[in-house]
């Protein structure tokens, strides 16, 4: 059965609440756009993908919220509701990428008279919703590719299923990979401190019976270096003008890794997270979270109390440590900042 | 006040039981070997010279447990125990180095016509527990040329006060640079699976007052390209006649990424980790432990259930990604198997 984080239904978003898995599974359901802020601030839903579709849906939940007469005033509390929920996190693309989309298409409808903007809002993000999973599946006949019968494939975080509105980017390879019968063996980096991979990756490819091995993030290296990783690939928050990308924090040491034993090393996203507006990585706003996130695992402490902690969310890999980038067009290779504004060209 | 993770009292082994830290800072007492060999295979000691201590003390405590007479006997039986203790994990070296010295003063007691000899094997561990002190003070005076003021060092597990008898190797090296008034920042990481960074550096740190922030393992790499971290120091737990050295696994992955950002990485560890019977770090055993320590903490589970898990406790780092080591009796660089070479020399 398709794993499906969060969707459209009866006039409200439903979430699986990824923070209870892999323990329990459960779904959230929101009707108003603050519960869905708050569900996109403490990764109820998380992976920018999801995130986008989330942010959209959120939008549309607020749409309905609005009285419909007079229009202006509709648009303009329709902008202030995209301004809140532009803030629940600042640096996954497509959170940014859904919420324009979604001020343009009003913005359209208001333009050819359409009379239910709310109505027209809420199609729209289904739309988005729709898309992402064929743009995933897209990806994974791309991606598939790269992929080889036999390897062993290291994957960070969770850029699965969870992670977009179903199927995924990362794993939709591997998914696509294996239904073209390919054998494979995915190691999942625990991915501190939120542990994405333990929890949400390890829970994917277990339900699809996908051999996997659970390591710590720390395990990366030595595997490596005993020759037991034949590719890495990672999703993406933001991919900039240079190929440079933003991705879970942990990324960047891997691709260092990889290269130093001259692994590929593939990153997998949809082209709504590419921000064609920034030149280099050193522009993305990266996210730093509480300290929390690390000293305490569901309650239980690990650390002294009042230590001093950093916690970034994220970190940027310089294009050089990337081998290519799977998008729903195609491969991408080096150099990519031709490729890439062929890609921007592609969507204006 | 001065740490002391197990010294010997009224013919009892203390040990400050490093599972309860750092929420609670208890003792446990053993008056058996058994509880000792116990206490080194969970992990109430661990640290490799602490180990080294905790293993001569518990060779100690068996002897006491012998029948004084016939000595044949005695020294069988005493061996017997040695097997046993020697049987509680692998990859450290100053266990089996401890150990050794240990059946060979039994040996040189009863040469000497020694009439108590459980007396002279107390007297022996408590004075490889004394002496483990100076030397780690030792390695602290050698280490502190390589640190300088203004230093932001990383350091992985917990190579402090808590791994040794006293004082600590890595950590030891931080302490003597700043009784020197050296003013110094440390980056802690968490060092998973068992967070000995997290638990147990963390609270050395915080307990004296040093300047620390706690990371994620994964972080390290980003830290590094912002140009955050000046110096790498680890200690070890076998370093190898070339200079390849098993040390807490992660070291090898921070080792790699240090070299890519021309970061100096420093190992400090006393004469009794070295190995000079093994040529090369690819005959190092690698312990590998429990899948539990990846997929729960204190009881909570991450990991969905029956999740396969891969957790080697130790990776090699290679002697080319090693800039100095620092022993007691000095540092020595590359070429390595030379300046070991006059190490295992000066200890016939």
């Amino acid at each position: 059965m398709m794993i499906k984080p969060v969707f459209w239904k009866n006039n409200k978003v439903v979430m699986i609440d990824q923070n209870a898995l892999p323990l329990c599974e459960r779904q959230l359901i929101c009707s108003d756009y603050r519960q869905v802020i708050t569900a996109i601030k403490d990764l109820t839903v998380r992976g920018a993908p999801a995130i986008g579709v989330a942010a959209a849906m959120g939008a549309a939940l607020g749409a309905l919220s609005i009285p419909a007469e007079p229009v202006e005033k509709f648009q303009k509390t329709f902008h202030a509701v995209c301004d809140e929920i532009e803030k629940s996190r600042p640096t996954a693309r497509n959170l940014f990428w859904a919420i324009e989309r979604m001020k343009e298409h009003l913005g359209s409808a208001i333009l050819s008279g359409k009379k239910n903007l709310a109505g027209e809002l809420v199609k729209e993000a289904r739309r988005i919703c729709a898309e992402d999973i064929e743009i995933n599946r897209q990806i994974g006949q791309h991606g598939s590719k790269l992929i080889s019968d036999g390897d062993h494939i290291l994957t960070h975080c969770n850029a699965g299923a969870l992670a977009t509105a179903g199927y995924g980017t990362a794993l939709g390879v591997i998914r696509t990979a294996r239904e073209q019968g390919k054998k494979l063996h995915v190691f999942v980096d625990e991915t501190r401190p939120v542990l994405q991979g333990a929890r949400l990756t390890a829970w994917e490819l277990k339900k699809e019976k996908i051999p996997a091995t659970l390591i710590c993030d720390n395990m990366a290296g030595f595997l490596m270096q005993q020759n037991k990783i034949s590719k890495v690939i990672v999703g993406a928050d933001r991919i900039v003008a240079n190929g440079d990308t933003a991705n879970k924090i942990g990324t960047y040491s891997l691709a260092v890794l990889a290269k130093s034993h001259r692994i590929p090393f593939y990153v997998a996203a949809p082209i709504s997270t590419f921000d064609f507006s920034l030149k280099t990585g050193a522009s993305i706003p990266i996210e730093e979270r509480n300290e929390c996130e690390v000293t305490h695992f569901k309650g239980a402490q690990s650390a002294p109390g009042g230590m001093k902690v950093y916690n970034p969310a994220f970190d940027v890999t310089p294009a050089k440590l990337i081998s290519a980038i799977v998008t729903e067009k195609g491969i991408i290779t080096r150099p990519y900042s031709a490729a890439i504004a062929r890609l921007h060209k592609g969507t204006n």
